[in-house]
């Protein structure tokens, strides 16, 4: 059995855990956190831990999987964590991966760890699809759409308005950009094309709700390069159909190996929880962290650096003979 | 540059050649065929050997790209040629991949030389894809759909009842089916409901159709388990109509990660020409043999075991600021 404990236990640690639970080679030795361990609630028989508890567990943990967020958390934590343990993460700020990798790398191996940063579906998944794509069909062009789903930086940008009370953005693919992509015109979009941004916000009472749906609107980088709808609702309502963590995506390559021959690579992806999707998939990396560890690999990995075999638990033999 | 040979010289070697040409950091060192060497109309600037003279390139070549046949070509040949060379082969004979792993697998590293088998988009693709979803949805199941596309072995069936002067068989994935797959309903689906089989035939002068049709249509294996349609074309019709080599497919995995969570996974690819993006998928995979051959690796491989970066021109440090 593999050795993995969850260090942060909001949605992601608790889709995290779930994904453990159910993988029948890997056990959880505890929850870490920050807040109160008595306040968290965790499922029967898993232990919770304060975060400064950790270092008593050296040496008697395979992998921890990092649940904290990008913004402020794991910059600031996983390479004190890869002191004493391998890590995984779903480090998701796309402009700073290049300088999180090096630091990581750096004191991964000197302490003769083991960190694979960025995993979950983008980054992650959709980063593995666009490099296999782009290798395969060389002359070509890629897209990514995400969506429909909630982006939780324009969530929260749209809440820092003065008179917002609460509030939400999904980012949504737009089908004619879609259909045009599918068609293999390989289009030049700009961001508005490519996708629209719906948002759902309930205002404080006596707040300016034109003033807050200009602001919204032309919002710069958030909002100005978007089509952007914006709808008033109650906090029932906002509670009751807003609640939801679902989302999604589309990566495509279309290109072309002559003037006669045309192709069309597409993944699509639609989840009813990021969180636990993506906590499933920080689970499979956790198991190739554990066995690329075990076989004195140390630094930091990606996506692209991971054989998929270490993914599975199947043995390569049972891996050959029924999905290749 | 890593220098290539194509070993056989059909639809799929024109392709592998042509993306070796594009590649950029990859060169043609010759063609080596079973064929008269001066009855191969190869473009310019291409040298063409018979392959008993391809001993005498020992030493000179980085990787070998095999496009002989699964059926007889390569399971006589590859071991031979991996005593001399590493290889990159599209066998896809899937019931006997292991015994062909295993094989090859003991004669390269007895020989100091390194293999990649099963290389295409199924086997190849499609099978990293079946084992990443299957890895990160575990709880789940999986679906392959082939087509629109010709599938040789029937056409080859078709071809070989009496009466019969030409044939095509193209296997095309039934809508109904994707639509229930894609509805997350994750149906039991039988080999009629998943494909149905639509044969264009030209029959021989005087040849008795029904029988004809009733011979397809009965076969054991090829088509009794499927709703097979037959057309009686002209030959004129047949070779304006239906000399194309495009195809296709679908992977979908459909999966939960709690009872309120459902996924769906899907990678679809249309090709307008088979053989060139198989060739073109020969070619990435000819890169990541001759660079993990420089690293001393030896033995057989499968899209299991090569980490996707080996298959970028791109250095690590541009494929995570570019494409994570």
């Amino acid at each position: 059995m593999i050795k993995t404990a969850i260090v942060g236990f909001g949605n992601l640690g608790r889709g995290a855990l779930k994904a453990v639970f159910s993988s029948g080679d890997m056990e959880c030795a505890g929850i870490f956190t920050r807040r109160a361990p008595e306040k968290i609630e965790a499922p029967e028989g898993v232990k919770v831990y304060h975060i400064s508890e950790l270092k008593n567990f050296k040496g008697k943990l395979d992998v921890l999987l990092l649940c904290g967020g990008s913004a402020t958390d794991l910059p600031a934590t996983t390479a004190e964590y890869l002191k004493d343990f391998n890590t995984v993460d779903s480090f998701d700020t796309h402009a700073k991966i290049p300088e999180y990798f090096a630091r990581l790398d750096k004191v991964a191996k000197e302490n003769g760890t083991l960190a694979a940063i960025s995993i979950g579906w983008d980054p992650g998944l959709f980063s593995l699809t666009r490099m296999l794509f782009g290798a395969v069909l060389p002359d070509g062009k890629d897209y990514t759409f995400w969506g429909k789903g909630v982006s939780q930086g324009h969530s929260d940008a749209i809440r820092r308005i003065k008179g917002v009370k609460n509030g939400k953005q999904y980012t949504i693919p737009k089908e004619e950009a879609l259909a045009a992509v599918r068609s293999g015109a390989c289009p030049e979009l700009t961001a508005r094309q490519k996708h629209l941004r719906e948002c759902f916000v309930v205002a404080e009472e006596g707040a300016d709700k034109a003033e807050i749906e200009r602001e919204i609107v032309t919002m710069p980088n958030y909002f100005d390069e978007y089509d952007t709808i914006v709808h008033f609702i109650d906090e029932e309502t906002f509670i009751r159909d807003h609640s939801g963590l679902a989302h999604g995506g589309f990566v495509l390559r279309t290109g072309k190996t002559s003037d006669e021959a045309k192709h069309i690579l597409e993944l699509s992806i639609k989840l009813d929880s990021n969180p636990e999707f993506t906590g499933s998939v920080l689970a499979a990396y956790a198991r190739a962290v554990a066995r690329l560890a075990k076989e004195g690999r140390t630094g930091a990995l990606t996506v692209f650096d991971i054989p998929v075999k270490y993914l599975s638990p199947l043995s390569d033999e049972q891996l050959r003979k029924t999905l290749l």
